[in-house]
Formats: C-alpha cells, sequence, structure tokens
C-alpha cells in the first residue's frame, strides 16, 4: 500500500524529472548547441518549463502535501520526512503565490530586456537600458508585493535566493565590515604592488584543462558521477545528485580563469553530489541556498586553493607542466601573484579582498531602487560616487560601471547578497573544519584533501535542502552568519602578501 | 483570433518539445552521461515518456484533431494542413489502440530481457534467452491484436515502422530478388577475393575524425544545424530540423566504420535537416519512415561514398591524411578493397550484396514466430538451417547467429524489413536522380554533391512525414517498391570488381 509520503515523493518526482530535463536542455545549450537551434531550443525550455510548473502548482501537489503532513504530524524536524515536507510547503507556497500572468509578463521582459542591456552595455549606452530596467523595477516591486513581506519589500525578494534571511540582518552583516574592508583595501593600495606576470604567459589549454582536471579530481569531485565540460560562462548543474556538470572558460595567456574556475565550480560540484543518497530524486537533493553554494565554491577556489599549502603540494606539478613558463619562480613569488588584490571596476574579476565590497554596493543600490528612494535614471551617478566613495577610483564609463552585471535585466534582483555571505560562510565554516581537524593545512600540502571534503560532506552536504542557510550555520558553528571571521581571514592573509 | 488549427498545432508542439527533451536525454546518455548516473537517467526518461503518452492520448488531443479536421475539410491531400491533420489522426489512433498497462508490461518485460539477451549472447546461452523472448513474442501478438489487422498478425507490427506497408507487400518484393541475390553471392564466393588489407591498418583516430567530418560537409551535412560526437552504437537523432545530432564509433585499425558510419548517419542526418522550414515543431517535421531513411543513409554511405567516383575526388586527400598507410595504394585497390563481399555470420558487418540476405532470413523467421507456427525453442535450429541455405555457411555458436540482434529483446518486431526497403529505395530514387541530371556522376568525381542533395531536397526531404513512403515513391519514380534497380546496381557493380 502506497503511504501519502510516498504518493507525495513520487509526484514530486515527476516534477523534479522535468526540472532535470530543462537543466539539460540548458546545459547543452551552454556546450553543445548548433548556433541555428537557438529558437527551437528556447521554445523547449519554456514547454518544460510552463509543464513543470503547472503540474507543481496544481491542485494535487497541494493535497498530497495536506494528506502528508496529517499523517507524519510530530516527525522529527531533522527527518528526511518532516524536512521534505516543509521545505516544499514552502516552496509550494513561493510558487502559488505570482500569478501566471506575471510570470509570463516578466518572462516576457526579462527577455527582451536582455538584448536591450547587451546592446548598451556594448556601446556604453545607459539611456538605451533605462526603460527596459525601470520596467523591470517596477514589476519586481509588483512580485514583492504578490510575495507578500513583513517590513520591507526587498525581504521578499531576497527570500526567494536566500530563504529565511531578511534584509536587515544582511544590512547588519555588510555594515559590520564594510569600514574594515575600505581600511583594508586603502592599507593594501599604498603598499607595492606584488608581480602577477607569470600568470599571464602563455599556456596551452589543453594542458590546463589536464592540469586543472588532476587537481580537482584530487579535491574529490567525482567524474563517475559528474562531467566537465566548456563554456563561455562557467556554472555548476545537476540532473541528479549522480549527474554533475561544471563548465570552464580557458584563456590561453592567463592561468586564473580556469584553474581557479575549476576549483571554484568543483566546489559547487561535490556540495551537489555530496547530498545524501536517501534524498536522490527528491526536491531535497542539493544545495540549500546560494549563500552556502558559494561557501563551497568559495572555499575550494580560495582558503584551499590559493593557500601557500595547497601550492607546496600543487607548484611542482604545475612547473612539470608548463616548465618554461614558471622559470625561476618560486612558492612565494607564485604565492604572491595568485594573491594579488587589485583595485578592479569589474565584480567578476574581483580579488578576495575586494569582491565583497563589489556586493555592498549593489545590495545597497537594489534596496533604493526598489523602494523608490533611486529612480533608475540616477543610477549612473549613484553608482558612480559610491563606488569611489568606496574604492577611491571612479569607473570612466558605465559599461565598466552601473552596466556590468547581467542580473538586473534577467530579473535578478536581491541576488547578489549571496555571494558575499558565501564568502564570509566559506571561513566561518573552514575554522569549524579547523577545530575538528587541526592538522588539516598539513594535509593540504601534501595533496591530501579527504579529511577536508568528508567533514564538509558529513556537516553540510549531506543535508541537502533539509535545513535553511541560517539552521546549517548554526549547527555547524553554534552561532550566525558573522564576518569577523572572514575579515580576520583577509587580514592575516593580506598583511602577509603586502607586508602591511 | 487562434483557429482550431492553431490551436492544433499549439498543442502538438508541447508534446513535440516533451518529445524533443526525451531524445536528449537519451543522446545526452549515449554520449556523456557519467556512469553513475543510469540510474537516475532511467526514471527522467520514463517520466517524461510517460507525460508525453498521457498528454498525447488525452482527450483534449481528440478535440482539437475533429475541430481542425472539420474546419479544413476539404483541403488539398498534399497541403501543410491536410497532411498533419490525416498523419496525426493516423499517430493517435496507433497510441490509443494499446493500453497503458500494456504499454508499462512492456517496457518492464524489454528491460528485464536486454540484461538477459546481453549476458545470453556474451555466454553463447540461448536456453537463457527463452523465457524472456517467449515473453515478449506474446507480449507482441497481443499488440498486434490491440492494433488490429486484415491479414496477419505481422501486418500490425510492420505498419508501426513502415506505415501502411502489409506483409504481403513486403513479402513480394523479398521473394522478387531472394533468388538473385543467392546466386549472386555463390558467384562472388567462386571468383577471387579481393584484397582489403589496406583498410586494416592503423589509422589515428582524430585524423579520421577530421577526415570524415571534411567528407560529411562537402556532402552538405550543416554544423550550423548539427552536432557530430562519439558513441558504441552510431545513430542519428534530431531535436528539431536545426537541431540534427549524429555519432560515430571509431576503431584505430579499420577505417570503415568510422568514415562509411559518419557517411550513413549524415544521410540520415542530411534528411532531418532538409524538413521544410514551415514544418518545424510539427509532428511532420521528420522522416516519413524508417525504410526511407534508410535509403537515405545507404545512398549516401554506399552509392555515393563506395563509388569510384567518390573516390577519384576523395582518394588524393585521405592519402594526404594518411600517406605511410596508403603508400602504393591505387584508386583500383582502394576502390575494390571498400567494395569486398564477404558472406558473414553478423548482420551488421554486411556489405552491400549480402545485407538484404540477412534481413529476408530474420523477416521469414519473425513471421512464422508471430504466427505460432514456429516455437522460440527451436529458433536456433530453424536459424542456422536457413542460414545455410541462404550463404552456404553454417554459424558455429548461437552468439554469431540467433542471438546477435538487440531487436527482439527490445520489442523491436517487424522492424528488420525497413532496413532492406532502404536498400532498395536508395538505388530506385538515386536512378531518378540520375535521370533528371545525367551528369551526378562527373560532379560526384569532382567532390561536387550539390545537385544531388538539392534534387533530394526537393523530392524527399522537404516533405517531411506527409506522405508515406509508398505515396512518395509514387511520386518520385512513379511507380511502387521495386528490387529490380537494386538487383541491376549491385550485378553491375560487383561483376566489375570480382571480374563475373
Amino acid at each position: 500500500m502506497t503511504t501519502s509520503y510516498e504518493a507525495l515523493k513520487a509526484h514530486l518526482a515527476t516534477i523534479g524529472d522535468l526540472q532535470s530535463a530543462l537543466a539539460l536542455l540548458s546545459w547543452d545549450q551552454e556546450t553543445q548547441l548548433p548556433p541555428g537551434a537557438a529558437e527551437s531550443r528556447a521554445r523547449q525550455m519554456s514547454t518544460l518549463s510552463r509543464l513543470q510548473h503547472e503540474i507543481f502548482t496544481g491542485d494535487e501537489t497541494a493535497l498530497l502535501l495536506e494528506k502528508a503532513a496529517h499523517d507524519l504530524n510530530g516527525a522529527d524536524y531533522a527527518s528526511d520526512e518532516a524536512s521534505l515536507i516543509r521545505v516544499v510547503q514552502q516552496d509550494y507556497e513561493l510558487a502559488t503565490k505570482i500569478p501566471a500572468a506575471h510570470v509570463a509578463e516578466m518572462t516576457h521582459q526579462e527577455s527582451l530586456a536582455h538584448h536591450v542591456w547587451a546592446e548598451a552595455r556594448a556601446n556604453n549606452d545607459f539611456k538605451k537600458f533605462l526603460p527596459a530596467l525601470e520596467r523591470i523595477m517596477e514589476l519586481k516591486r509588483q512580485e514583492a508585493d504578490y510575495l507578500g513581506y513583513v517590513e520591507t519589500p526587498y525581504d521578499a525578494l531576497l527570500n526567494q535566493y536566500e530563504r529565511g534571511m531578511t534584509t536587515a540582518q544582511v544590512k547588519a552583516i555588510f555594515d559590520a565590515h564594510r569600514p574594515a574592508l575600505v581600511e583594508l583595501i586603502a592599507a593594501i593600495n599604498a603598499a607595492p604592488q606584488v608581480d602577477d606576470a607569470v600568470l599571464h604567459r602563455n599556456f596551452d589549454i589543453g594542458k590546463q584543462r589536464d592540469f586543472g582536471l588532476k587537481m580537482i579530481e584530487a579535491y574529490g569531485f567525482d567524474f563517475k558521477r559528474g562531467v566537465q565540460a566548456i563554456s563561455v560562462h562557467p556554472f555548476c548543474t545537476s540532473f541528479s545528485i549522480n549527474d554533475v556538470r561544471i563548465t570552464t572558460r580557458f584563456e590561453d595567456s592567463f592561468l586564473n580563469p580556469a584553474l581557479f574556475g575549476m576549483m571554484h565550480e568543483a566546489g559547487h560540484g561535490m556540495y551537489e553530489q555530496g547530498v545524501a543518497q536517501n534524498l536522490e530524486g527528491s526536491p531535497l537533493a542539493s544545495g540549500t541556498s546560494l549563500g552556502v553554494h558559494e561557501s563551497q565554491s568559495r572555499m575550494w577556489e580560495n582558503i584551499v586553493g590559493r593557500s601557500r599549502e595547497f601550492w607546496v603540494w600543487a607548484l611542482p606539478q604545475l612547473r612539470e607542466v608548463f616548465p618554461q613558463q614558471l622559470e625561476g619562480v618560486s612558492l612565494d613569488d607564485f604565492y604572491k601573484a595568485i594573491n594579488t588584490v587589485k583595485r578592479s571596476f569589474i565584480r567578476v574579476e574581483a580579488d578576495e579582498a575586494t569582491y565583497n565590497l563589489h556586493i555592498i554596493l549593489r545590495f545597497e543600490i537594489e534596496q533604493e531602487l526598489l523602494n523608490g528612494t533611486l529612480k533608475p535614471a540616477d543610477l549612473p551617478e549613484v553608482w558612480n560616487s559610491k563606488f569611489t566613495e568606496f574604492f577611491g577610483i571612479t569607473p570612466p564609463t558605465d559599461t565598466l560601471g552601473v552596466l556590468q552585471d547581467v542580473h538586473w535585466s534577467a530579473g535578478l534582483v536581491g541576488y547578489f547578497a549571496t555571494y558575499a555571505l558565501g564568502n564570509l560562510l566559506s571561513v566561518q565554516y573552514y575554522e569549524q573544519a579547523l577545530k575538528a581537524h587541526p592538522n588539516l593545512p598539513n594535509e593540504i600540502s601534501q595533496g591530501k584533501f579527504d579529511t577536508l571534503r568528508q567533514w564538509l560532506n558529513e556537516n553540510i552536504h549531506q543535508h541537502g535542502r533539509k535545513f535553511t542557510a541560517a539552521e546549517l550555520t548554526q549547527r555547524v558553528t553554534g552561532g550566525a552568519i558573522d564576518p569577523t571571521p572572514y575579515m580576520r581571514y583577509l587580514k592575516t592573509k593580506f598583511s602577509a602578501v603586502y607586508g602591511l
């Protein structure tokens, strides 16, 4: 006899399978689609997206949820059963609050805005993008009203990416480390710059790829349950916890994009691969939030991948692959080169020290846009003056300023904060791992990553979406998201690199 | 205002998009799936297949079809509108005649049978496969009853792959050329064998791939609307007429599988790419039958790709790629090598001359199995005695005999005939193209394939599924499917190669 819980799971598996097919259509679009197929692929994705939304928001989901919740009333909060019901109830509420007509209008406007934005950015023409941006902000405000909120409309949008977090909480976290960030960057800027020319030599792409694959295989990315491919914008996706895909962008005269990009995406990938097998095929079988996801990618990219210990082990191997390019380059030279801090206009090129400042700027601006206290027309001026205040330099063009990110044109408002939260969490989690296993740095310098990966698996990965970022952080650290460890980490690291 | 026809098309587009996603899941499974994902992928494919079947066989399809048929009553038979309604009415009838429970049971038995068959073939153990085969034949007989037929149950199964053709028609076609085939093969076998050692030298796979891609690009396979990848079993699939994918199997010590395999799959691919753009996204946007599809792949593989004219143009290029391997090999040597006729036990390794005989054997056996005049337990004996009668050699094992094909374990009964029909049609169609353009051989010897491809496009490809194989053949040749041209072609070609 099928229990109500099994019936719910079967229903959700159908929706999940549609979601996986949709993710495959998207992966294939970014990695293999022939140019002539763009239109048919867009239609296929839109159809599957619509079907999935229709089935999920239908009455059957509500009925099955209600029955299962009734039958399993009293189940342990952390059990698979209670967690599934709780998380899907929230998913269902969010999905059903926004009318289908609004979703369709949003999709339509985003599709228009994307082309306009790309053209505006290419031509440094903010005015061209302005009407589309105004329309999108109107729609996002309306979306916030549909979703509902207690304090501020921005809460409703933030909650879509980082469930349960409020604007006030994020603001407190950001305010608590912004001044220290500004101060650190100014100090670094006043010190003599390190030399990173070694990273800009000529590196054969095939060899870069082989080396990168070797590194992330050592990390523990499981190629029996994973694939790596090439795309213009690197990303990680999954069609099940046993089929996790990452992509890489290669440059033949810059080592960083592929090397640290692969470590970053492998960090995301190992999180997905690490979800407990008994959650496979259910909506819990994924990372819990964008912030926690980013904590994993940043940990493997930066805390491990940009550590001196890591390169004690890896540099001799890289030297075998690129003997000429690395001739005469010492461990110290290389370590400093990969930890260069540069004030740059572009977020995606930012280093560990400057990254969060780029985010805080966007977080503040987004709220004002949504509240209406900042008119989109005034954006370039406000962006540039805030940027100057934060970084001490002024974007010479809007292309290098307010037009740089794809997010707003794609309707992603409230999303940026999660990148910064990920940075903070990466150090908070790593410090806990280090407390449990003080020998970690020594292991890393020997190319041993099992202890760290298994600790992450046990404490974070296996739970999938059972707990929110706050709940998970409480379980792991005994406290809340806190910027102190991250600032301590940055100051220690960069004081040494820059001799502050 | 939406017309009833537009409503029907929109409904069918949803089903088509699900079908395309399903085809992508399958393509990815064969070309890229990590080994650990087999189970989740099977679940995803089964879900999409179920959804697609549910939506297509639902009442909405019947209602929309009825309305559109009523509104467009009297439309020209060959019009897009009348063709769509006619073909989909037939699809709907076939899809709704078989109860869902039977489909599920069939899927279940096939999944079990596949493993059993693979093991039985590996161990030359027919008895191991027998119970599964018996069960599948029972189910296929039942399926024929559900589908209905006038003369013989085999008609119902054949109709699924070659719509409108009857067993009696195929039998007449096969009977009309079987004796001549047996005679030709015996004559070839009595003549001195040609030397094909040149094809079995060492050929770098990367270079094979580049050369093959160059050949099929010259044929006219459109890489702006197509992709080539590697898989264990070569195939062609499409997710729209603007996204057609082919796969290749490479051997480093045998030139044929990749070289002629790519030509073969490109022939299928150009058929799909050649369907008229105004049919894109509709159920008519594909090849009309397996037989006609095979006529295209065989034409480009054999009539063009194994012609002396083709190698006048291509051999100098292949010699540049593999100078050592082809040292001292003349055009005549090479032409004979690629046209070697060998009596072999295995169908998929068969040449142009012996191929249809392998098929006729299966066609005769399948009918007896389905009619019950042959018990599955007696298969090995009957197979071997028939094989000896046809080829003059006896399979030493069941692995090289009755166990060689995957088809029966996959429930594909009535399918084999289409391979042979494709061979016959390839020559019938090519003769018509040659009548219209007598200069074709000369063009081929200069590496010009546009005239042939455009003729095929105009006369065959563009129509998609509008006409059945019989209708199309009547339009193109003015007559019915006829083995005479094929036998004439074989005799002329192989009399020259073997000096008969």
